[in-house]
């Protein structure tokens, strides 16, 4: 447990050395905003009292003391005095390199160790649950296995973290060959990797897809891990990677009543570079409306990343057979399908967002 | 109608000249990417049926006619002709300056003329949900009257145009004072105006209030327009909005199960420094995580952007009263209301996306 074993303060702000050795600045701006005393945050949902502009102007800090595990900071301008638990303010301490946690990037490699978890203990059982949204969240995606064949379980699946994002194809879509198909999966087509529906703002986070029937006859699956292709490209053509995450493109839909549009950058960055989506659909890019000048380094660009996309150690392939059912990130996870024959095959999918799954999965690891 | 006065083309592009004297320049993989012809495109959902991938690497123009209302080119690597309708090829040309429809701003002064529509000529006319839908997409508001005070009618409100967000609130929430309350929106306390659940991602891009039983002693409703504040921002004092666009800063709520946490900026743009999104929420604010060399200047700017929110003359506001219900842009309108004393108050709101609505609105308008 740290403990603070200095602090000194001036006006601007207060300067603690906690027992670990480590040294951290204080702002009085940020004191004062994250004032944890009992008159600044709500008993029952810890939620902040104040707006920021109800605060002095002058912040400037008059004094600093500790007791016993915590620190109490007083404000000339109005003599309030802030308290902070130590262990807190050590743990909000904004004057250090934020570590980075990536992602577990992978390629085919995966395909001797898919992560599979039975669909009946990731019901009953916290810890198995945890490790499906686990996978999800740092894979990118997770696959149940003996998912009742029965219409609608992915609706559930998706309950048991969160809930439905419902669009124009419905709460749930099907995919299987159709008459007159309104998408191009619904048709026997093979599909390139791709990420669903760019065209929408907001993107869904995740998709869920169960199988109900599989195909002998082909409609294997094909999953890319977005993420290691764009640092892959980040690190072997810093240009081209610049190129796709500063330009926005359009991308559309229409059909069944819907005219949907939307714009984003194939590759999208935080504020620290860290690679937070990817879009990537060749059915519904609309065409490209860059400056002029731009144009030819941006489809060499976009080739470039294509291309990678399909390079065979990226590529993992294998069969989603009855009963399967793969939850996976659509904002890291491309996929695509191997054409298939005459034989039925039937999907059921179904759209969630990824901060209800995140949410769960905190209070699970919290628990645990 | 547009024509095609004359074309030039060399290996790497095609220069048109259109009969309104534009002169407009595209790329040999911009036009193959975008052939429009039977084989490009699927013919009963206009798909594009192939991935850049699979186009030849060498994409050297070999030849370019005009016949009677298309364009057609001819590629050297493979003698593939795309074709192209003049019109929709004048409509997507790129070699422009893309015009800029800015947002209707508003401020305290919009009282006087509110976007106020009938419920029931909303749901039988086609024009009325039009002109709702336009002041939602257009001004970041449209208020609905005589809307039964009835349980759930807030979800019926969203179906108009698409699709409720369920969220941990529940498919509908409701806005009421509770013992133990979960959030500081279900006191009688008075709220700062501010955007809902910046600690989601996505963020709901549209919020639903219903007014079931309004109360006689204050509950008034306050609305700011966001984008005007920011714009207004941009001016007055540029580093301070650069400061808010380029820096990320955290959010988290923390209760009945959840822990719903999300990075984001206070002012987003996109690619062509237009304002897409504001959040500012100060109840849900986590401690701010910058470097310690920003973080003083930032939160001057963040100060400052928060003051300016306050000033009477973007403060819009009214009283929602019983049978009212205000469809608003969560990532633009900024809302709050005035406490409320002992009396009855009794809202129910819901979360939606902005894409459906906006994919509706398009189709009314191509229709009428």
């Amino acid at each position: 447990m740290v403990s603070l074993n200095e602090v000194m303060h001036d006006q601007q702000g207060v300067t603690a050395v906690f027992s670990d050795g480590t040294v951290s600045r204080f702002h009085g701006a940020w004191l004062r905003d994250n004032d944890r005393g009992q008159s600044a945050r709500h008993a029952d949902n810890d939620q902040r009292l104040f707006d920021i502009t109800e605060l002095p102007d002058d912040l400037s800090i008059e004094g600093a003391v500790v007791t016993d595990d915590h620190l109490d900071v007083a404000f000339a301008a109005d003599g309030h005095v802030a308290r902070f638990p130590v262990s807190w303010l050590f743990d909000n301490r904004y004057d250090r390199e934020h570590e980075t946690v990536l992602p577990d990037l992978w390629g085919a490699h995966l395909k001797t160790s898919l992560p599979v978890f039975d669909f009946s203990r990731v019901l009953e059982d916290d810890r198995t649950r945890m490790a499906w949204l686990q996978a999800v969240r740092d894979q990118g995606f997770g696959i149940l296995e003996n998912v009742p064949c029965e219409e609608g379980m992915v609706c559930r699946a998706a309950e048991i973290f969160g809930y439905v994002r419902e669009t124009n194809y419905g709460r749930l879509f099907e995919v299987r060959s159709e008459e007159n198909p309104v998408n191009l999966a619904y048709t026997g087509l093979g599909l390139n990797v791709h990420t669903d529906n760019p065209y929408r703002d907001p993107v869904p986070g995740l998709q869920l897809l169960h199988c109900l029937i599989s195909n002998p006859d082909g409609g294997d699956t094909l999953l890319v891990d977005g993420f290691h292709v764009a640092e892959t490209l980040r690190r072997e053509n810093p240009a081209a990677f610049g190129l796709l995450c500063e330009n926005w493109v359009p991308f559309r839909y229409r059909g069944d009543s819907s005219d949907l549009q939307a714009r984003g950058p194939i590759i999208q960055l935080n504020d620290r570079g860290r690679i937070i989506a990817v879009r990537y659909n060749n059915r519904s890019a609309a065409p490209f409306d860059l400056p002029a000048e731009k144009m030819e380094a941006y489809y060499d660009a976009y080739r470039l990343f294509a291309k990678m996309l399909h390079r065979p150690e990226f590529e993992l392939t294998f069969k989603l057979t009855d009963g399967q059912l793969m939850a996976f990130d659509n904002q890291r996870v491309l996929h695509g399908r191997k054409g298939f024959g005459g034989g039925k095959r039937h999907l059921q999918g179904c759209y969630a967002d990824k901060d209800s799954l995140l949410s769960a999965l905190r209070v699970l690891e919290a628990q645990s």
